[in-house]
């Protein structure tokens, strides 16, 4: 008799956006008549930008002879993807690394999941509170947790370290050493950035105590500010302490093409063996590449043509962030992050819980946002609002919560 | 300090395509005025066909579009996908299977990797032996096996069954009970097809025992024969003991454009918990679907001009089975597969090992095959060609073959 994994079974309720998508479905269905705004799930709005359409023609096209057809890719990606990323995403800023690094992937979600996988079960993780709930859902998933705690609202075995107001929203060395930390910066859901300094002190912890980073920088594009590192590998040290995450989702609107990559340096390495060669092994047995037209598309991004239109694309949202952050913050919210990142992060009003308001303004407004308890505890009393509406509807969904 | 998954180094070597594109790199490097043909690697080397083209053209013009954009794709795959699967691999053959008991991925490799972490690592595998390699991989990687036993050159704790010559290179159900059962019919790499009598047997003693069978029809397309079945639902009983994994890489060319599903019916659960919930689980947190444009050609597989072109095109390939199953054949050479299977399995000549005749075939007709034993100490002294060359490449490998 087969046997399921039981670690399933610790984790409470759906993914958190599957339970937002079902809320507003039954409440759609039930009001029909309501325009209702999305500014809940960070998914991006705007058309995929001219250069990158143009790239994905050509791939299709090459892909109709047999000539120019392309099968099976690279195990780690196409060399002409790898390099360009190597190159304007890390030499060009003075990052050391190399195009041999660079593992592409389907996108950050899966090698946020999956990274996990190279590590032992019995390693400590440490997470950010509130946090994007991959993280910390995929360690349960292996096992790497105790049960679900109901009255901490949260898992048994995991360091927890709170990102509140009074900290900046910026996690601080947790007293019991962690194995395996996962930052996010620019943060989801928070919006908090970090600076190099900061962010520096933690390569330096990792590196003393033998733990692995496990650093996100899928929002990088949306930083605006100096001193803000677009990169862990801009520390010094981190190459040998450090994985980044990064994907084409944000910055060139790539949620339904599906693009991102893993950067695993060849001096990593723990136990005398090469975190490289476990997520190439990884890499070659459970995955066979992105799309040989969706990497074409991802090459397009660091063209020139590619690079104008997708700052514009970013500022489009930008523009959106700082119109949600100045009319919440007129309407007498308090509000942070949206200044290097497409996220708004409130406090809810009137002592309402996370979900609570999410409710209230569903209902009110029909405007939907994300409950800050879903990500986290100490998201509790907060709420995400993302940038990545058209600017008709943020201003629209501004206008309606100003009004409530 | 972190600690790594030792589980991978219980891995020998490397991924085996890996192993043999080395190795043929090497050679050409070497002698870099050698034509090599390349029959080795199970990767399509035709065009996509002009309806999957067209319908990748205009989903990219979609994506140009803020008005017909696609940003995150629903968990389990877009809906006019997943009807066209169920509808035509399922409803038409006369399977119950409903559309929301497909999910849509990146592939069947992804698949056939991932589908084992919603079981326990308790669980004893049964795999037949040659076999696909990312089963017995994926579960090692999971824990669940012992360490690799260097002489019987294969893994303790899983539960091999031999697929030789004289059993037809058909599994016989096994002395002790796994619970966890891959079958790959047609089959990679021995190209033996399974009766649905002999199916039904297998799906009678799981359904006795309480084992899951994982049911890996990515070969289906290339049945020609009666009484084959193309799915394993064909068979009485299957959704209370089968997942199904198909692909589109062999029927529709897309190895490089990356689609597949998997099956999980309803009714199945054990231990009173439902598979398809755990699965479900599973593709929410760790995936965000297959591209939009990528579920669009999936789409147009079936349409009645996809169909038409696909059926000629798996005729393209049929054409090579069978000039390389006669011409083998005719050289001597004791050759089975290729009648419902692009496989051509054939027994290695004067007692040389899978890996010398490799080594004979690439240094003498400069042909690359794959190495029986690459896939299992029991494919030792067979070799694997595959039919997916262009007609013209598998008559020259035939003819240097002969000509030895």
């Amino acid at each position: 008799m087969v046997t399921i994994n039981k670690n399933y079974l610790k984790l409470p309720g759906s993914y958190l956006f599957s339970t937002i998508a079902k809320k507003v479905a039954d409440y759609q269905a039930a009001h029909p008549e309501e325009k209702i705004v999305r500014l809940g799930i960070g998914d991006v709005t705007q058309p995929l930008a001219p250069a990158i359409i143009d790239a994905l023609h050509k791939a299709v096209d090459e892909m109709a002879h047999a000539e120019t057809f392309h099968g099976y890719a690279p195990d780690l990606g196409y060399e002409f993807l790898r390099s360009a990323i190597a190159k304007n995403d890390y030499q060009d800023r003075g990052c050391r690394i190399e195009a041999d690094e660079i593992f592409v992937s389907d996108g950050a979600k899966s090698d946020s999941g999956n990274i996990q996988e190279i590590f032992g079960t019995d390693n400590k993780v440490a997470v950010c509170d509130p946090v994007y709930p991959v993280y910390v859902d995929t360690n349960v998933m292996a096992g790497r947790t105790g049960e679900y705690n109901k009255e901490r609202e949260n898992f048994d075995g995991v360091i927890y370290m709170p990102c509140l107001e009074e900290n900046g929203f910026l996690p601080e060395l947790p007293k019991e050493t962690p194995d395996l930390i996962y930052l996010c910066f620019p943060n989801n859901p928070s919006g908090a950035a970090i600076t190099k300094e900061k962010l520096q002190e933690w390569v330096d912890y990792a590196n003393k105590t033998g733990a692995v980073i496990i650093y996100d920088a899928a929002y990088e594009a949306y930083i605006t500010e100096e001193g803000v590192p677009h990169s862990i590998y801009e520390c010094e040290g981190a190459r040998t302490c450090a994985i980044e995450l990064r994907s084409f989702s944000k910055n060139a609107g790539f949620t339904g093409v599906r693009l991102g990559f893993a950067v695993v340096p060849k001096e990593l390495e723990r136990e005398g063996v090469s975190l490289h060669s476990l997520w190439a092994r990884r890499h070659g047995t459970k995955f066979n590449g992105a799309p040989y037209i969706v990497q074409r598309a991802g090459e397009a991004v660091y063209s020139p043509e590619g690079k104008a239109q997708l700052k514009e694309q970013v500022a489009y949202y930008m523009r959106n962030a700082h119109y949600i952050y100045n009319g919440l913050k007129d309407a007498g919210y308090s509000v942070s992050g949206g200044v290097n990142a497409p996220y708004i992060w409130l406090k809810t009003p009137k002592g309402m819980t996370s979900w609570e308001f999410f409710d209230y303004l569903l209902e009110t407004a029909h405007v939907v946002g994300t409950p800050g308890s879903g990500f986290g505890a100490h998201g509790e009393g907060y709420f995400r609002l993302t940038a990545f509406g058209t600017f008709e509807n943020t201003q629209e969904a501004i206008r309606r919560i100003q009004a409530l």
